[in-house]
């Protein structure tokens, strides 16, 4: 295509959006007007299951579930006046909780006020949170925010030592949907006995985030933690960053929360339009699909040229793999579908992995997100005439230019700046693409029955730890594993048993392997 | 494979390495005997490649270099005496300004200390400071690390906002090895700004890593900077870890770098034996070559179950990208090698994307990396006979599982601890691994060709930015883009034209857009 013409392609495709001030740019990717044509029809039944998720049909059908998430910035358009009075009553409590945190109405025990504050959570109890604090959070905020988004003891300990002498100024988030994620619940009993071996009483500090009367709710009411925050049934952990577990953390950070909901609610609106060309979360869908050939043929590398927005592309690995990498479609033909996500940020990228972007392996297509505001106030010239934005800007430009000649296709977002009200609405903009090109494969977007199967893998491993460690706790003499094997009734697991031993040993476990470690039919195994 | 077959699969291609009591497991990886043998004259002939490069060889033919990241840890092995000798003073230069620094010996001018650090360098430059900082240094340094890794204008203000109370207490790291990296080169000059605005002096608070007589090395040199420290010709960014670039601001964060060498220099020596099932970097070569094809077929997708070990995914995915991302190979044909890398860590992940990993598209091959010590010290029963480690623990083998049974492969590498000893083998493996890889299909890993292409495209589009600027201070009237383009010499480039106006206008550099910003063919442009 010689450059007049890329020139007009540009133009034609071009989304802009006034009251957000945020363009759209698909013309990078190399779909021509019959495909557009073919996809048509798809588009429109897309729109159509969209209408009908968003007035309350079962969207999750494996779960029985409506999906609201877009209820959260819009609550007059809830399907129900309970659930409309719900989100209006919950958003108020957040404010009314972080106004009195903030004036230390509401202060711990022992001191005048609340400084941190101890997230704990996982996936998407934690991945909302981080990239929002990472984005939006003021530099000197009025909390400070640190996470445990794992079961890691080394992890646990890290920013259990950082706050050791502030822990009686802490709040501790919990957040779990279920109120029984595994993770969540060891990170908060190692901070509850971090708690305890300071003397301190755990309950004053603690918040709950969680489905009504799940364990944790209870838990919560039954020790009269300081206060409880609803998850709904109707929203997905990794949409759920407008719910109470996205809203609580940004608030207590200083955070705007009203222009969060603001930002996303006009990009919901812009996003519910019935025509591709002026709908960009549909634009986005059929540039995925085009790329991907529908099946998720290419990775999508996502590149904000903004240092705080770097964790934009973890959040997005989660929304769009979790949401569409599913073994089955909704008419349950094995499919495998998903697009892969991975990213940091530019023009850091560009000094790594940029290099096989642009010459090697072409199995990706770009995201670029500019950001038209280089900084808060003036710039100093570097050069005569050139700041270091300058540079960030061209540097952006350039690489699209080249991925493009070398036949690389990419989608370029622009936002003015990374503020409340845009962070909102790009969470807005994938949370609706992801459901278009949802319904475009015919997936169910809204469950994860991978991550459940996880679990119980995870409990069989366990369960498997305790037969070992009863077989060993019986014998009189040490066994090859092998024959711990057989005792625990688990001769297919051999495998399994070596690794949870060398695990046990290596945490001085009383547990004793003898011969050469490296080598396990060598073993001999005993409890100390 | 039954389970039998598979335990024994499991005993025969089991790696271990008594004096790093380090395991790689390459097992779940579907190669057979036959596929070994067929590779068998390959990995000979890069063996032999290998120790070519080892003794000196020219092995970055485009730049003429010699590749010698393996002499730093063990200097005898040098080509010559000069570059041996080189290598241990630099480490001691290294050892004994450390010592100055944490004594106060070396201290700022107005202060009794130094307290933090920035480090201002890219890439290479950045990627191994920043993995090896969150993997190994104590969580109280006795100096604090911070990073200008970009020419971001809000990012570097994050970074010197935060420091702001503390730049007269704060040491300035500029990395650079060829002294011309335009990021680098303006997050130094910004710094600089910072430092005379608070009427301070720069130079007594700078150091320089550079290439030697590179212009930032003639800067640092005559304004009397405090310290420089040499870049070898020898040593590409992606594996500088181990010269100054790594090393410096490793023992300035109190970490014991020479765990580092001695870690690496065990790994290396493992690494250099010519028998794949003794040499754990053939093994992984081996393996990567087996799930791409050859070709990069497959993403690497990375998954430490350890926080601490969080960055070492994006490390990789320079070390890698940069190096197997290549167009054509050594005999010139377009060949578009690589294999995309990504990864944050386990359980973490199993809540995100690692859905799509059991159960939608089969694009990739994971590399699970287990630690086997859980934490310093005793870990308290979550539940009776069960620790948060446990959990962890069984959550990589379940997944691990999971994936093999729904035909997805995996290594898995397992570490005693994080250490310095045991960061230092995990590089010097991969580095190992990459080189032999890089053999294997016959590309040079090391050099970037690209890289450099993304800076003159960059450049070009700076120069655009002079002339389009040029015209409008020049015009009596405003003018549509064409006009602009046109008087501009630049006919072809009106998008870009439209985009730098679009940034100047946001950023009130005196430019005045007139019309629909979203329109282009609309707009009437004139200097302010």
């Amino acid at each position: 295509m010689d450059t007049a013409a890329l020139w007009q392609r540009y133009q034609d495709w071009l989304y802009y959006h006034e009251g957000l001030n945020f363009y759209l740019d698909v013309s990078r990717i190399r779909f021509d007007d019959a495909f557009v044509e073919a996809m048509q029809p798809q588009l429109e039944k897309a729109f159509k299951d969209m209408d009908a998720l968003e007035k309350g049909a079962i969207a999750n059908p494996d779960e029985n579930r409506m999906v609201g998430h877009y209820w959260l910035r819009d609550p007059d358009l809830a399907p129900s006046p309970e659930i409309r009075q719900e989100i209006i009553s919950t958003l108020e409590e957040i404010e009314a909780f972080t106004a009195k945190v903030h004036s230390s109405a509401m202060h711990p025990p022992g001191s005048f006020k609340f400084t941190d504050i101890i997230s704990i959570g996982i996936g998407g109890s934690a991945l909302g949170p981080q990239f929002v604090s990472e984005a939006i959070a003021p530099l000197s905020p009025p909390m400070v925010l640190h996470f445990i988004d794992n079961t890691d003891p080394a992890g646990i300990d890290a920013t259990l030592t950082r706050l050791q002498d502030r822990l009686d100024r802490t709040l501790v988030l919990v957040i779990s949907k279920s109120g029984g994620t595994p993770e969540t619940r060891n990170g908060m009993s190692e901070v509850k006995k971090a708690y305890e071996s300071q003397n301190l009483n755990f309950a004053p500090h603690a918040v709950a985030i969680t489905g009504r009367d799940s364990n944790l709710d209870q838990l919560a009411k039954s020790e009269g933690w300081l206060a409880r925050f609803p998850m709904y049934d109707w929203i997905g952990g990794r949409t759920s960053e407008m719910s109470a577990v996205g809203l609580l953390p940004a608030a207590l950070q200083g955070i705007n929360i009203r222009e969060i909901l603001a930002g996303a609610k006009e990009m919901d609106a812009a996003t519910r339009i019935h025509d591709i060309k002026k709908n960009p979360a549909a634009l986005l869908a059929l540039s995925w699909y085009f790329t991907g050939n529908g099946k998720g043929e290419k990775d999508m590398v996502v590149l904000p040229y903004k240092d705080s927005l770097l964790l934009f592309s973890r959040y997005l690995q989660q929304l769009v793999m979790e949401s569409l990498g599913k073994e089955k479609d909704l008419d349950g033909n094995t499919v495998h579908q998903g697009i892969a996500v991975y990213g940091n940020k530019g023009s850091t990228d560009q000094h790594a992995y940029v290099q096989q972007l642009r010459e090697g392996v072409a199995n990706f297509f770009a995201t670029l997100i500019e950001v038209l505001e280089d900084r808060k106030g003036t710039s100093p010239e570097i050069e005569p005439g050139v700041t270091s934005g300058d540079y960030l800007s061209g540097l952006l430009q350039g690489t699209r230019k080249a991925l493009y000649e070398n036949h690389r296709d990419s989608i370029t977002l622009t936002i003015p700046q990374v503020s409340p009200k845009t962070v909102g609405a790009l969470i807005a903009l994938y949370e609706r693409a992801v459901g278009l090109y949802g319904f475009l494969i015919n997936v169910n977007a809204y469950h994860q029955p991978g991550v459940e199967a996880g679990k119980k893998a995870a409990a069989a491993i366990l369960d498997l730890q305790k037969r070992v460690m009863e077989v060993l706790q019986e014998a009189d003499a040490p066994m090859p594993l092998t024959v711990v094997a057989q005792k625990a009734g688990a001769t297919e697991e051999i495998e399994a048993i070596y690794k949870i031993l060398r695990h046990l040993q290596a945490n001085k476990r009383h547990v004793v392997l003898q011969g050469n470690i490296g080598e396990p039919s060598s073993l001999m195994v005993s409890a100390s």
